[in-house]
């Protein structure tokens, strides 16, 4: 590492610098900040306490989202026997390169091979065609957490693995209006996750034909925007028309007294997004958290607590007075140098830190040190209580408005080849142009930068009226961008 | 089915008996109250939404209390290669005839074979070699909430599957006596959960060496009694010693300055306890649900709702009430009969339904009927929001005291071969013995009536001074049981 004058900011010096090696820098806070390990199986994680804890606050969002959408848990089997994945044909061709097989079960081979589930489609629909009958057993709105496996090339941890944890919900509506409507809630669920929780702003849109699910009729999106300008699929859903229902045999009768297909959603976020947290929100020091979803979030660090029983007291009188407020707050009482928490709480992220020592007692305050732009300030010990959780809203704000800055700022739109180029090859994110619809574009813009269409955002405002590459007439606004 | 006296108190004509084929009712019950369904692969299930509820409240209770405990959840890859469960000897002896083995990956075969988890040690092993180092690290207390495989031959919903759901608790201490101490915590957490959740008393112990967990040095178990007399093991924790951490390279600098092995426990519940609530509590008219567990807690029935909306208002007003006390409550305004209605869901085990039709209204009140039991009592519309917890209360209790009572009276002392056998081949559930410690008895008593050594209770208070069978010196108490 050059010892320049950013790098001597750096209060960790075991990580690499994030703006001369993101990838280092990245596999450098999985591992640093404890939220990850390598298993011993390549491509496959373990997911440690804090990272883990990560998941749960996404799970314990979601599961509430959902429950208001009426969405109910279910499980289905780890294994899909091989012929259940080939009843969709479209589907199968999606999946089979990344399947593991099992082909032995207990002394015996199998007589049929099953898959570890890469997706659950073929088992919900196979599930469905049992409980379905009339219209009266409509809708169904069923969701699952669990992991799935596939056998990817290229890994790292979160953003792409042999397995990965996920939810993937699975309904059947009766029309194709429901369907669809009820696809892009749940899309505004995940749009609210990374609002709410995650401080990730994301472009909602629609997928361009080529970038669909396998099955899918429509796939819609929320793309997030890396610090290195590429784009990151964060969660999608899915509006699958009657196809599956078709191949598995899954219909009712309607109200109108005709055997019909039930209309087909599927969708997913998985512990990608943890990836998306790490990479936008990080820097220099390690990983940032939003307080919304930090495992710790508040540390203090008492100074001078082993001469000084008064500052000890006043620590654990501010550590029992957030407790009560349901923060999830850590007291360091260890021997270990403020200096040293001070740096290992940063790798951690942990939002906020409150240091208090004797001349901070002398005076009634306590000093506040935020993660997120190190800005630091006095509190009046007999304001933490009605302070804390302002200051830490405050936070979640100020990190999500951050990152907004910086998605809008890296949006451009681009009118001809030459803008194009100079948006795709210098990291500047997603080039904003018109599209005639054809897929000309693609195989161009594929080979010239490695990029490919990431959304077609529901705010279609034409800006001009050409595609930018053929001169075709353009209707349609698309995003580009180099992708994970 | 028999047209008996019996029979015809049935109110579901279309399940079995339970005191005539338990078999078939319990099979009965977990289609027909709709917790699972059979997915198409032999002995893999489909967990519906309200067998799935089942289960989260489970987790929640328990992660409540692992947490009390200093327990975080992790998660370990869902694949171990085979090479890694080979590590410890015992260990792959016990697992490898159940193992459903990976081969292939993407489109190549694997150089190494991978198995399924049917258990993780090896991974938390291979896991905590690289996170343990100083006495500083430890304890360490992860758990993981994940399903696991296992090639079983003969399967029955929940009881015994190729795969189920569990918790698997992994962790590591300084001392032996610190390790016993944390998995028989554990045991009284399960215990607890038994009591408080299921209504389901358990007979809390130690297993004898034969029926020991492969790789352990102590096995500690809550056994619970079915209706016929035969012992489930509900849920296990195991005391493993130091062989795995001497077998993966766990080893910690002490506080004496010495290098030493930690000492290991694991523990787990699974979704076979769904088994146990189903198999104790259920009667001739399906499933009956202990209150705190219970999808729905309550039901409401208005009766002549189509003529009379002053009944609709009214049956509103009781769903309001209940909702802003957290209850979990169903108002079926429904156009079924009110008969439907009440086979319906006393099918699916709702603890407590409510009835209210015009003429309870003219005096102010509604009738409650107990699912556990049957009984029925009036109750003052003014006194639904003071009164119905206290009802959930009383009914839970109620039925715990039930199940309580058929434990005990199905504990039975015997002094000989005779009284032995008495036990064991009328269904008469624990056979209580003194035991010599040696083997010779079980097996005896395998061959001779099927049965095995369940557990060595807690409370070893000898009543005998002689091995029932040898006639050998005996100075522990065990209990026997067919089991399944």
């Amino acid at each position: 590492m050059k010892g320049n004058t950013k790098m001597n900011d750096k209060k960790v010096k075991n990580i690499a610098s994030k703006s001369e090696n993101l990838t280092q820098w990245y596999t450098d806070v999985c591992t640093k900040a404890g939220l990850m390990d390598y298993a011993s199986a390549k491509g496959f994680i373990v997911y440690r306490p804090d990272g883990y804890a990560l998941w749960e606050e996404i799970m314990h969002y979601l599961d509430k989202r959902f429950h208001e959408l009426g969405v109910r848990n279910v499980y289905m089997p780890t294994l899909i026997p091989m012929s259940l994945l080939n009843k969709e044909k479209e589907h199968i061709k999606g999946f089979a390169p990344e399947c593991a097989v099992v082909t032995q079960g207990g002394d015996k081979t199998l007589t049929e091979p099953m898959v570890v589930r890469p997706t659950s489609e073929t088992l919900f629909c196979d599930y469905f065609k049992d409980i379905v009958h009339s219209y009266n057993d409509l809708p169904v709105k069923d969701n699952q957490w669990c992991s799935v496996v596939r056998w990817e090339k290229t890994t790292r941890p979160f953003l792409r693995g042999a397995e990965f944890l996920w939810q993937e919900g699975h309904t059947l509506h009766e029309t194709e209006a429901e369907a669809r409507e009820f696809a892009l809630s749940i899309l505004r669920v995940y749009n609210d996750l990374g609002r709410d929780m995650l401080a990730i702003p994301f472009v909602m849109g629609k997928k361009p034909d080529s970038e669909k699910f396998a099955g899918a009729v429509d796939t819609y999106t929320i793309e997030g925007l890396m610090p290195d300008g590429q784009a990151l699929q964060c969660g999608t859903t899915h509006y699958l028309g009657t196809g599956f229902p078709e191949h598995f045999g899954i219909k009712f009768l309607g109200k109108d007294n005709k055997i019909a297909y039930p209309h087909y959603t599927s969708w997913g976020v998985s512990t990608r997004l943890l990836g998306a947290i790490i990479m936008i929100h990080g820097d220099d020091n390690g990983l940032v958290l939003p307080p919304k979803i930090a495992p710790t979030q508040v540390v203090i660090v008492p100074i001078r607590a082993d001469s000084d029983p008064a500052v000890v007291e006043a620590a654990k009188k501010i550590e029992d007075s957030l407790k009560k407020l349901n923060i999830r707050v850590t007291l360091d009482l260890s021997n270990k140098t403020p200096g040293w928490k001070f740096a290992q709480y940063e790798m951690k992220g942990v939002p906020l830190r409150i240091e208090i020592g004797p001349k901070d007692l002398a005076q009634n305050q306590c000093v506040l040190t935020r993660r997120f732009d190190s800005s630091k300030s006095f509190m009046s010990l007999d304001k933490i209580a009605s302070d804390i959780p302002t200051e830490l809203d405050n936070i979640q704000e100020g990190m999500y408005q951050k990152a907004l800055k910086y998605l809008n700022s890296h949006i451009t739109e681009v009118h001809n080849y030459d803008e194009l180029k100079d948006v795709l090859t210098t990291n500047k994110g997603f080039a904003k142009m018109m599209w005639s619809g054809d897929s000309e574009d693609e195989v161009t813009i594929k080979k010239d930068f490695n990029a490919t269409p990431r959304v077609m955002p529901f705010d279609q405002i034409a800006f001009d009226y050409k595609d930018c590459l053929t001169g075709k007439k353009a209707d349609k606004v698309i995003y580009y961008a180099r992708a994970y």
